[in-house]
């Protein structure tokens, strides 16, 4: 049998710890390569590169394994892969990450990982995101390994519905205290934002993004739920964004408008 | 009775004319506040910047209207707006755009435009966006402006559902072909992409993104067919992206992936 061939990407950058534990990972599973970015994209969302040219540089990271840094964004990253470096082959499986630090909720909104996953997916590949409840460069990663191909052999065997993607969150906590694996929705959750306001060394006044999650959606089938409990998240997400309880409430308002 | 106070934002910049056009709109129908990037953002998506720090410098560009440009993203304009310069103030209503260029079906997710929209809606706020399918700076943006003015009336009315707002795309034709408005769902369209491939003068290798729009979803209830039909399109629109029909395909896995 064909060993499938495995895309492999992330927003944290190409020499992060968190993509090589992915990298040993999907090398188990099949032939794998790389296109990461060659700089940390964090908080990048859905950017694409247009004002300007992208480039790719092969790059000896991961032994035995065809690895290119590129210039742009994630999601350059897979349509530089998809439409140039494998535009003659089809891909099986892209899988983003491992990210430092959670991608659950409304995170992965803003998320170059689940962007860059979310980018595959519209190309029709099947899609993972996977994220490490621990910002830190030392991160442990070990732990999540069995989680990851489990979920991406899973993924490999049944496939996932036209327009879907998963979006895997792993708790930060020892291999025995994972209580399992939760399908979940997307908690309603939002960052209540803060500015650091400082004065630079010019006298000229200068904004800094910080912030607070705050989690409004107290129940039990979120994703926030399942990883305060221990438990890895799997919600199912889609780039249909249309709000289809409201599109009902506003059909009034063709009515109302009159040209 | 109190005048709302809109928040208008754009991806295009600050001296766009499309943010022109929907200034002189948004100041017959309450107080406004212009805070846009100080560049063209487009393609920017719902990227925030989180490693360097944000300026803004209060601008004279609209008379009589107080406005700011900023060094950040379309997301971090509202960010700014709603956590800095409005902190202490409701904001009634945020409109965004008018855009030069369709953010029709998929491209609401690489919409710098439309992200900021989203942002607004993040954060409570009544939130529009509108573009005018017609991407050059000379864009008649005259012939938009009733339309425009009718639909953030309807909204600052009647209001949204919490966590919805509207993606409107107008389309470039002349005032007495446009059919009405139509509320409709996101066409599952999507972009073919190619790069272009050249050398630069230093004869290293650079890739430049370009694409084809191809719309596979051929119904009559789509964005595409709306506005290809001279109707002005209303997309209501979330930020919630699980995909429930998948959640349900996927509680399988929950059983077969033991831990």
């Amino acid at each position: 049998m064909k060993k499938p061939l495995i895309l492999v990407t992330n927003d944290d950058g190409v020499s992060a710890p968190g993509i090589r534990a992915l990298v040993e990972v999907a090398k188990k599973l099949g032939e794998v390569v790389v296109v990461a970015p060659d700089s940390p994209q964090s908080g990048m969302g859905h950017a694409i590169t247009i004002h300007h040219p992208l480039r790719l540089h092969k790059v000896s990271i991961f032994p035995g394994i065809e690895a290119y840094e590129c210039t742009g964004t994630p999601v350059d990253c897979v349509k530089l892969a998809k439409n140039v470096l494998l535009k003659d082959r089809e891909i099986d499986l892209c899988v983003s990450g491992v990210n430092h630090g959670s991608n659950a909720s409304i995170n992965i909104i803003y998320s170059g990982t689940m962007s860059a996953a979310m980018e595959a997916s519209l190309e029709g590949i099947n899609s993972i995101g996977f994220s490490l409840l621990d910002y830190s460069f030392d991160a442990d990663f070990e732990a999540s390994k069995p989680f990851v191909e489990s979920i991406a052999s899973y993924v490999l065997e049944h496939g996932l519905e036209h327009g879907s993607l998963l979006n895997v969150n792993i708790p930060a906590c020892k291999r025995e205290d994972i209580q399992g694996i939760k399908v979940c929705r997307q908690a309603n959750a939002r960052w209540s934002e803060e500015f650091v306001e400082a004065i630079d060394p010019r006298g000229q006044k200068y904004y800094w993004l910080t912030g607070k999650f705050i989690n409004d959606d107290p129940k039990e089938d979120t994703d926030v739920w399942a990883l305060e409990n221990n438990y890895i998240s799997v919600v199912p997400s889609q780039h249909d964004l249309t709000h289809y309880h409201e599109l009902a409430n506003l059909q009034a308002m063709e009515k109302e408008i009159t040209i």
